[in-house]
């Protein structure tokens, strides 16, 4: 295998690698090089502090393990801070380090270490044992969405923003012009986030969906956004309760999904006053919650 | 929405529900009722021994929730375990309950309980920590490779079984007649077992690409499975590094993708002996490791 760098950054770690591989076609077999996604682990650390409750002989928490696609690592760990409610906003964020020296055959920092702001107190318990503590009841997708209310309480602005159907089906040939590696390997997964008005604000490519929307979310709130709250996260694929529960974190309107929505994510949409749309093409689109916020 | 019995068979939970949807083509919109997956968590437990170094006040250990399709849920813990490493056989295993009452709108048990036979010794704090611990010489995409060892030596004979070009290429018909609820909803994945002579032995579906897979080796575990080294397991979507591990924890010889692989899944295939191969359709496919089984 050889790293191929992304197109016109030659800093990023490459998203895609070189393969020999053996093609059959009918009867035909032909030896030939083919490009795969690469898929490398990220150990997502946070810093405790010592009045946080963490055991003294270690200050760092290991927050999670992801396979993910290399680069966009401080995105991805803001970002998935973000959704998953430790952090509110960047000031709740002191710094952000890759101290580990990097490894593997692509030569990649896999850890990153965020430190909060001693004014946080993250309550490590809480997140080891989330959905442990909600068990007593018996876990069902009522407790799931409730769950939510405890890291976050979704505010969406009933009616906003207004979304044209025809700029709706505009959205997916934004997506697929602009999202160059899926077409090279396959393998990934692009979560975008638009304007009201289709403006492509940003577009981030991953090997994991949820990765994907980490990134899209972080990456903006390291460019100083402060609010999502008007606008469109477009997934390439299917829209599950996982990346509905990151969209409310964010406190996101609506949700497009060129695949299917499942049942706990309509109910989830439904729930929050979210608009969820999907099986979103050129052709047309279902909406499933939040009619409201679409106009003819 | 509604639930919708599974064709046959009244006392399995439902895997689709109705709901009342917009759907707008063109310019026209219409409201009508649409399948979509139901989405539901399962949390798997297990009972620890005294012996086993549990705390004494709290001998059910949480496992892991999934989110998952309702239904087939013993053959999914069961397979969880298995391709996790904690049971080896179905031997290993005493007795799977679901001990709450149903909760939720679709009335589902979501919690099972699994115990083990008291011969295993579950170190619930490697599972706990099994990332961790590897961490300290810088997390990677060789570290992930190896730590599969720690659980489980993948024993795959070499050169066998044997498949024909043309047989593979059928297998993807077989998914796609046997898949009903994918076609009903567009939202579910499915994974299945071949017998090298391309009989179909087991299929399941799931809103989780990795519950399929745990469900189809689960399922033949419980109906007296004792080894998996001659088949091949069809995957409907994307092959990355968690679904190869679970493969290879069952060691299957051959997996086959209709979607792309990721670069550490074939680095995972490679580094075991695993025939991998990716885009499989009727009209061809990509072979990424282990062509010595396939034949012309």
């Amino acid at each position: 295998m050889s790293a191929v760098p992304r197109s016109g950054d030659n800093t990023a770690p490459p998203l895609a690698t070189t393969v020999a591989i053996v093609g059959c076609r009918d009867s035909q077999t032909t030896s030939r090089d083919d490009l795969v996604a690469i898929e490398e682990p990220l150990e997502i650390n946070v810093l405790l502090n010592p009045e946080s409750g963490a055991r003294e002989a270690d200050p760092s928490f290991t927050l999670s393990i992801t396979m993910r696609s290399p680069g966009e690592d401080r995105a991805l760990a803001t970002g998935f801070l973000f959704t998953e409610g430790i952090i509110h906003s960047l000031e709740d964020l002191n710094e952000i380090r890759t101290p580990n020296p990097a490894v593997g055959k692509y030569q990649l920092k896999n850890t990153i270490q965020c430190s909060l702001n001693p004014n946080i107190s993250f309550d490590y318990k809480r997140f080891q044992r989330y959905f442990y503590t909600n068990s007593s009841c018996g876990v069902c997708g009522k407790t799931s969405i409730n769950a939510l209310s405890l890291i976050h309480k979704p505010q969406l602005t009933p009616d906003h923003p207004k979304i044209g159907s025809k700029l709706m089906r505009s959205l997916p040939q934004c997506l697929a012009s602009d999202q160059p590696h899926y077409q090279q390997t396959g393998g990934l997964h692009g979560a975008a986030l638009f304007s009201p008005d289709g403006t492509l604000i940003s577009l981030q490519e991953d090997i994991g969906r949820h990765n994907a929307v980490d990134k899209v979310i972080g990456s903006e709130l390291l460019a100083g956004r402060a609010s999502f709250d008007n606008l469109i996260l477009l997934l390439s694929g299917r829209a599950g309760f996982e990346l509905i529960q990151k969209a409310l974190a964010a406190d996101i309107p609506v949700v497009a999904s060129i695949g299917a929505p499942t049942s706990l994510a309509i109910d989830m949409a439904k729930e929050h006053g979210m608009t969820l749309i999907g099986f979103l093409s050129g052709s047309g689109f279902n909406i499933y919650s939040g009619r409201e916020r679409i106009e003819d």
